[in-house]
């Protein structure tokens, strides 16, 4: 119906003949002229319809905001005076010889131009109206060629796009699954995938080779932290690899996406070992655009009168660790309470902190509540953090993991509050993670999910498995994780020894994954793979604050989807149909 | 870990040496050298160990069927004589100075090359065994450069690949869905889409023009007719769009995609109306390669004496059609039987027949049980028919709905058995389709969804409903319906008036599409789409004789994946938290 797009109209179309087909984005009426903007996906054109073409003018004075519009017209440069140099069509206007309504439309539930002003509750019930908006437009257009990007990467180097089932088994990941209950086996329920993690493996064990996937996963979790309850990964598996391998593949797939969509050179990806991340940033994802490190200085506390400071610099599990932010003695006592309050989320009991005013002038030159209980190694600490006038620092005192939490979260926080970032993009790996995690009571569980390959012997697993390190990486970008992966266990003498560690008995071993270990029994290659949260890495990409601002249809927090008002109710005869019945309320 | 896949190797690389890694396809030992054919998803190669090389030699010794290797050695030309011209890389071989072992296996299930003597279930169920097979991994490669060659035809042509829910509320096609119980909204559901239908109508409403996804659909259905319970399908929306706009950008796809992948180039699409396919093959999906057709004999029939055609010959619903078979007068009694059993599926009462073995000789040269009854019209009708000496004429004398069904049917089925097939490919368009089908209580549905637009007036809609032609498209190859289609209705008004002929109440329509009909007030273009079933393309394309032989995990007829013995039990915890119980046996 249309001969361009709104958007592509330019001065070099002057004096020709066009067809726009859009909608009505701001309509006003100056001196007995009506001017109508018209927008579709491409941008936004201005129509000039004049009285001298008195049906054109008849129909155009009847659209309001948002009614559909053909319009046949002449381009022409605008009066001198009136172009919009802000405006890729600013220069130019079409006047128009016809205009055709193509539908009407009522008043929408809010402006375009306005949407700040509704919550995003409206924003999401009339998300058809949501998305007219250019910006959201822009960003499921970013997201279609991100895709286009990664799936012409992957098809290039050899992968093959190979649908996995989405009504299946349990997978190994340990987050709540989304049920499906079976009317043909009554009784018997499918669950929805939180990743294709075994049917890629197994793929690997077909001799398929090279696998990729942008797939859709399921979490039943809550909502916090700007999750969905259906996320997209783009999933890929490949054998005969070890790290390396996947890790160059992967980077330069990730480095020719920004090329290709942003026109950024990203930097090469350094490699950090997870105990350097946590030691340094207090995070297995640093943000690495944040000039900020945490000191240890447990050391210098061990003797200190300060018993928050000392116990915990002479426990095995505890870490006292300096962060120093320069210019920092500015910060106001409101400030640093906030910070207070802000750490004492991540299980922190305090957040102490030195000001430095005037270092030549000794303690006197300090301002702090603690500085009196370390007079002896004061200097020494302030050397070791390299402290300047005007700077501050602060101080984690806790269990190790309790300072890393909260110190790297802290310096996250002030690298965004005083915009420290050093440069837009900060991407690297991080490597040798250890294996198993251990709790509080000393038990294991997997860091990954059981199929991660440890990087040492099974003989050398079972005797040590604390210190055991695995052959995952993840991939961190500003901060965030865009994915992880691993090279897997392809032996079975291997498989059983984790299982063995991780106190799985081979009865539940064989309940859960009986087919992988199965199919590990019947010629498996050497394998690895790693997971992208798509979502994740365009809202990195088009710089959208939350995850909803690139699905074209999200649901909330609480897993519901205004739009369309699911979940729903059913019918008794469906749920009879899924020899279902719902409890009463008294937990019948 | 590689350099080169085994498939890969050809006379260019003589004297090179490469690594190769791969599965032991087969083993010989032959004049105490060990030969191995190793393969990988690319092809195979044949390894020559010999006992200079002792340690490859010994690992190679341990070698048995679908051990995982990987070697080093160098191409060399195969001995004269020992040449293999049916094999791709069979003029080469390579003499290993390693040979790695990177896994053993056991003995696999059933040979590759003996799957055929082992049952469905058995491949099924050690799937990664069978994907094994070089035709398996060949239709997984087709499937995959098949969906490329789609995706980078529709982006070259501005479609947007836009992600759709799958957790999300009951779509309007009136299958059987899948449902998802919900754990935040107790006693809530959502449903798995069977198909995207209401996104892509809400994205187009929201302006994003031209929309596409291969996405995943889901039919809890009874899985006769080779089904799967997920299925995929490549859809497609566009705005401001005629039919003939959408029929000519999926054409030239679809005839892109043949161009691509197979080499072949297909004619232009025909269009036929429904009408016409029904009275000339008796289906709206005809199978153009095969050269009968159904030719109308009802005026012949009205007065003659034989009740079995004279009724339906004068019925208003009723008709009498004839088949003629060139050469047919050779079918034995027994497979005319055969054909009489065949139409009883469909519901025909009998199949008349009449063999011509003289024309020259009038009804002495004719055999037939009825033509007796039909003295006065012989002559009339064999001409009609162009019934030549050695043809035999079948007959359909009943409803036109079931006429329809068992003479169509009979001539896809004699099409088959007696391969009449004039070409390989018969592509055409079935458009025109009546708006309604009306049940034999004159009860009226929507022949493709209540969305679908008329091409008349609301008012002549209402008016005779039974006569509304529907502006929908259905593309057709070789008897398959791959994909269909229609213009959409944008207006509200329209859609009123079809649910007003269709009995749906206000209050209905709101409850069931409220979000899709309030989307079509604010503003709603003209447009239009096509959905193709991608499992089904793919099928013909490869030619695969089964639908699961093209889904790389699919599900058997009773909706269970025998690989991971799904859908399974579920614990007594997970019910609870989703608020269930399962029934007892008494219905409970």
């Amino acid at each position: 119906m249309r001969s361009h797009y709104c958007g592509q109209l330019n001065e070099s179309l002057v004096e020709q003949h066009v067809t726009l087909c859009g909608w009505v984005h701001r309509r006003r009426d100056h001196g007995g002229v009506i001017f109508l903007d018209l927008r579709d996906r491409d941008g936004i054109a201005q129509i000039v319809v004049d009285p001298d073409t008195p049906e054109a003018f008849a129909s155009a004075d009847r659209a309001r905001s948002e009614y559909v519009l053909k319009i046949v017209g002449r381009v022409r440069l605008r009066p001198e005076g009136t172009q919009n140099a802000d405006m890729p069509t600013g220069m130019i206007e079409v006047l128009a010889s016809r205009v055709e309504l193509l539908n009407s439309a009522q008043t929408p539930p809010f402006q375009l131009d306005e949407h700040g002003k509704v919550g995003e509750e409206v924003r999401l019930k009339y998300r058809y109206v949501d998305l007219r908006r250019p910006e959201m437009v822009e960003r499921l257009r970013l997201r279609s060629r991100i895709t286009h990007s990664v799936r012409a990467y992957l098809e290039e180097h050899g992968f093959l796009d190979i649908e996995t089932p989405i009504l299946t088994r349990a997978t190994p990941e340990g987050a709540r699954d989304y049920l499906v209950p079976s009317r043909t086996h009554p009784g018997h329920f499918f669950a929805l995938p939180q990743s294709p993690q075994l049917f890629k493996q197994l793929l690997m064990v077909a001799g398929l080779d090279r696998y990729y996937q942008i797939a859709k996963c399921f979490r039943d979790e809550d909502l916090r932290a700007d999750r969905q309850p259906e996320f997209t990964q783009i999933d890929i598996e490949a054998s005969f690899v070890e790290e390396n391998d996947i890790m160059s593949i992967t980077e330069a797939m990730v480095r020719g996406l920004f090329r290709d969509v942003l026109e950024v050179e990203l930097p090469e990806f350094p490699r950090m070992p997870y105990s350097e991340a946590m030691h340094r940033f207090g995070s297995d994802k640093p943000d690495l655009r944040i000039p900020l490190e945490l000191v240890d200085v447990s050391d210098l506390m061990a003797d200190v009168d300060f018993k928050v400071f000392s116990a915990p610099a002479n426990a095995a599990d505890g870490r006292v660790a300096a962060l120093k932010v320069e210019g920092g003695a500015a910060l106001s006592r409101k400030q640093i309470d906030d910070y207070t309050r802000f750490v004492g989320v991540y299980g922190a009991k305090g957040l102490a902190w030195i000001k430095v005013n005037e270092r030549a002038k000794g303690l006197e030159g300090l301002q702090s509540p603690i500085v009196k209980f370390m007079e002896n190694v004061i200097e020494e600490l302030l050397d070791r953090v390299g402290a300047k006038d005007g700077d501050v620092v602060f101080f984690g005192a806790d269990k190790t993991r309790i300072v890393n939490d909260a110190i790297g979260a802290l310096r996250v926080k002030l690298g965004e509050d005083l915009n420290l970032y050093t440069r837009r993009w900060a991407p690297l790996w991080v490597v040798d993670f250890p294996m198993f995690e251990v709790d509080d009571a000393g038990r294991l569980s997997a860091c990954h999910h059981p199929f991660t390959a440890p990087s040492c012997s099974p003989e050398a697993l079972k005797a040590d498995p604390a210190s055991a390190l695995s052959r995952a990486y993840d991939m961190v970008l500003n901060g965030t994780e865009l994915g992880g992966g691993s090279i897997r266990i392809h032996d079975q003498q291997m498989q059983k020894a984790v299982f063995e560690v991780l106190g799985i008995a081979e009865q539940e071993a064989s309940e859960k994954f009986g087919f992988l270990l199965d199919a590990l029994q019947f010629g498996a290659p050497p394998h690895g793979g790693l997971a992208f949260g798509l979502d994740r890495l365009v809202m990195l990409m088009v710089g959208a604050r939350t995850i909803r601002d690139v699905i074209a249809f999200p649901k909330t927090q609480s897993a519901a989807c205004l739009l369309t008002e699911a979940p729903g109710e059913v019918s008794a005869q469906q749920l009879k149909e899924l020899n279902l019945r719902l409890r009463q309320k008294n937990g019948e």
